[in-house]
């Protein structure tokens, strides 16, 4: 399974942030590279056939063991310090490939995509540079390799951007959920605790929620009603707007 | 002044949707390619000392000679076939340069970058491979050479999804414009007639304008008053998005 550059775009890489949620907590896929230790985004590059989400999502099924995932572009990072020390060459040495040293060296931007998944549908796998993948605590990531912790850093500023208008939650909540863990995805993706009776007020009031008969069995309480999102309205509030636009 | 393609990174090229608005009409700016007459968007590619963005500032620097533009990358491009026929080559050729021909023959992806440009400021020079450079309204473009239609209605479908949420205008109006310049700019947008009073009431709720004390002359009508945007509010809802956000 040796790395053949020649079947790949010179100078383009891609870098994917896969947000996951579970127990209440927004988390990131991440790997963790052979000899650095360092931890690291699934990412990869674009085969001369591929389009860029072609590719992503090649990769990603790799990652993650998922064979259908939303994901899209957000940016490119193109600072030509970037991949100056791009620790895939140290590593493909030691790897004992013979890979075109000179395809690896030169600089490479790299384009930017998020994923949102079922977090408890993902079955993390290694490549071939890292030894470990598994999910961070968006709190407890820490500092990634190279310009990752910025390109997370942008794609969760994408996201935050996007929910002051446009629905987030499917894809990346079970199919039945309630009001409390909507909330706190809400919560996550904001940094900050928001009114439990405004959020729910405010919610209801764009129509993307199919409030369910059943509740949620389990907890120590009264169970929570259950939700499901009215994907009709939530489609169109991902084209027009929550406000309904103008 | 020939090409060197040694200064520039492979396989990535960038394309500028440039915004104007005039006399109440969006307008793109285009080239008129040499030899195949095509018209084609302002681009380029990246030197190996420039982000994206850089390269952008650069080009557009030379094609509209304005030094401040703002500009703002939305999207790449990356389907597999789109720069099979690149007519940059057969131009290079007849222009008698001594480009790498290998460098141009193999696939690009392009970054779209949109700017949005004062109309009144605008010197358009045409670059190497064009010998006429300048405005077309938006619904006279017609078909572009390469993608570049599909760029256009791209950068102009990120442009529809932000006015739901974000301010615009700033950068494509004069300094002072009238409420009736306001919606005609979105009204161009959108694709669609509004209701004037409705576009006035819900404008003005937003806190991004400052109503003027002078009055538009020159007008056969009761000259209408002046507006200015709010720039402090403005850039807070940028931000934040219109509603404030959560």
């Amino acid at each position: 399974m040796g790395f053949n550059a020649k079947e790949y775009l010179e100078s383009v890489s891609i870098d994917c942030v896969v947000f996951g949620f579970h127990n209440n907590q927004l988390k990131v896929l991440l790997l963790k590279m052979k000899y650095t230790q360092e931890w690291s985004l699934p990412g990869g590059f674009v085969k001369l056939s591929e389009t860029v989400e072609d590719a992503a999502t090649r990769i990603l099924r790799e990652r993650t063991s998922l064979t259908d995932i939303f994901l899209k572009q957000f940016r490119v990072f193109s600072d030509p310090e970037r991949s100056k020390m791009n620790p895939a060459l140290k590593d493909l040495i030691e790897l004992g490939d013979q890979p075109d040293l000179d395809w690896f060296a030169k600089r490479f931007i790299s384009v930017g995509l998020y994923a949102l998944v079922d977090f408890t549908k993902v079955i993390a796998v290694p490549d071939n540079f890292s030894d470990y993948a598994g999910w961070k605590n968006l709190d407890e990531i820490g500092n990634l390799m190279l310009d990752h912790s910025l390109i997370v850093q942008k794609a969760l500023n994408t996201l935050r951007l996007q929910i002051s208008y446009q629905p987030i939650g499917y894809n990346l909540l079970p199919e039945k959920f309630t009001m409390p863990e909507l909330q706190a995805l809400y919560e996550t993706l904001l940094g900050k605790t928001l009114d439990r009776r405004n959020f729910q007020r405010k919610i209801l009031s764009f129509d993307i929620l199919n409030k369910l008969p059943e509740t949620k069995k389990g907890g120590a309480h009264k169970a929570p009603f259950l939700y499901e999102f009215n994907l009709e309205n939530y489609k169109k509030a991902l084209e027009n707007g929550l406000t309904g636009g103008w």
